[in-house]
């Protein structure tokens, strides 16, 4: 078990609610960059117990914990509930776009609104560890280093605009994609195919939902993609959003809002919205 | 004036039809790295120079000479011809997907198909090599460190399939990406906005078109696109492709097709297609 997180853009490792530095625990200089460290998962968990018989604590905000994925894989209408308040047909397939990777902040970074068209979606976000093509659903957890949260910010204005829709511009406005707090390695679940996840608005309850509701599971996006694309290690994978965002409430993001969202077990994302 | 390209994964000069090793020539071996390479772009004229005047020429094939890219743009619909034969309106804003980074191959690797319903798409792709955001038209062009070109290979069964389309995954498979041979850079054209592109299946003109045909020229995709997301050296923007793909022919690839794409200046892929 292990949970992996970013300060001052190394490699630390959260253990009993302190952060060590993994490249100093296991006197590797090269574990300190956190898309080798992703790679190199397997080794965590053993460096954790380092970590708790001998650490050596470090102290600052946490940045992003995967800062340079080479992919981003958006799953739109992933939940029943959302697709059902979407007024959109159930997707044949994993309906499947891009978060640029300029788009990622940390767990307490602003977002900047571009408009006055800007939505929440909470998310729970699958970061592979182990690349591969043609994974089976058998294996597919075993690729996985770790789960995180995030969220996937959309400016419906820009997302809507044009045949066919706009997904990924619409969601890659830079500060549009806070995840973390941390990844928490999947042995850390009681079952990783049913989290609780859920996202408040100024203090009010927006989301909540379980990831048991995912109408493709994670399983089935790991083997489904990994179908098309070769998948690397530090690829992203946001698996959809519940029901509950703003646009089917008739209410956007403002200037000074905060965003809280959270998951079981892995923790929670703070963010402010400013204007631009 | 400088064309930039990669054998055995460094960055190689040609000059007069001889490829030169840059970090050589510098003396400086971070200039290998391809991508160190882009972001360095204004220093490859000069280092051209050398290599005219002492040179140590190396040769093997040449492989892709973007390799990692953070960002992929794909733009549909970009030139009125192709909007035409495809049926769709005329966009109001450049339609935008991604060809995630793992589909990109070299100038002459294979193609591996993924079914029976695989297409063509000749595109001039612009290769970022000073980022930013919010870049004005007016200095779009001193953004870019050079011109290649590119084939947006898509299967049209997957592109297809669900609400909204799902370009991105179409135009994703392993292989779908070919581009090169190498990077020019944009003094090198008489007119940057007005290039001549071409694309032959086994010797039979497909496409044969200018790029001021464009629908949204270069300087406005770059103006709109970094309005939205910071752009980083090595970007990529598929600019789009004009008409006479195999979708409107009634015509898809088959096992053993050779795919010849040429543009002036830059030169010319010729990709084979193979069953997977």
């Amino acid at each position: 078990m292990f949970r992996m997180g970013s300060i001052a853009g190394r490699t630390v490792l959260e253990v009993d609610g302190a952060f060590h530095d993994a490249a100093t625990l296991a006197a590797d200089e090269t574990l300190a960059d956190l898309m080798t460290a992703v790679s190199r998962f397997t080794e965590l968990s053993a460096l954790s117990e380092v970590a708790r018989a001998s650490g050596a604590p470090v102290s600052g905000p946490l940045g992003v914990c995967v800062p340079r994925p080479s992919k981003v894989f958006g799953i739109g209408l992933n939940y029943r509930s959302h697709a059902s308040e979407s007024n959109m047909e159930l997707p044949s397939a994993p309906l499947t776009f891009t978060k640029f990777p300029s788009s990622l902040i940390g767990p307490t970074d602003d977002v900047v609104l571009s408009g006055d068209a800007v939505d929440w979606e909470v998310e729970l976000v699958m970061v592979i560890g182990a690349g591969g093509r043609h994974i089976s659903r058998d294996t597919a957890w075993s690729h996985v280093a770790g789960i995180t949260l995030g969220q996937d910010i959309s400016d419906r204005g820009v997302q809507f605009t044009g045949k066919p829709p706009q997904f990924s511009l619409g969601k890659s406005f830079d500060t549009y994609g806070p995840i973390g707090p941390v990844l928490v390695s999947v042995d850390a679940f009681a079952d990783p195919d049913d989290i609780g996840l859920w996202c408040d608005v100024n203090g009010e309850r927006m989301q909540d939902a379980r990831s048991s509701d995912l109408i493709f599971d994670v399983p089935h996006l790991i083997s489904y993609l990994s179908g098309i694309c070769t998948l690397e290690p530090g690829d992203l994978i946001f698996t959809g959003t519940p029901d509950g965002v703003g646009m089917a409430r008739g209410r956007m993001l403002r200037d000074g809002d905060v965003i809280d969202s959270g998951a079981e077990v892995i923790g929670s994302l703070r963010n402010r919205c400013v204007k631009s």
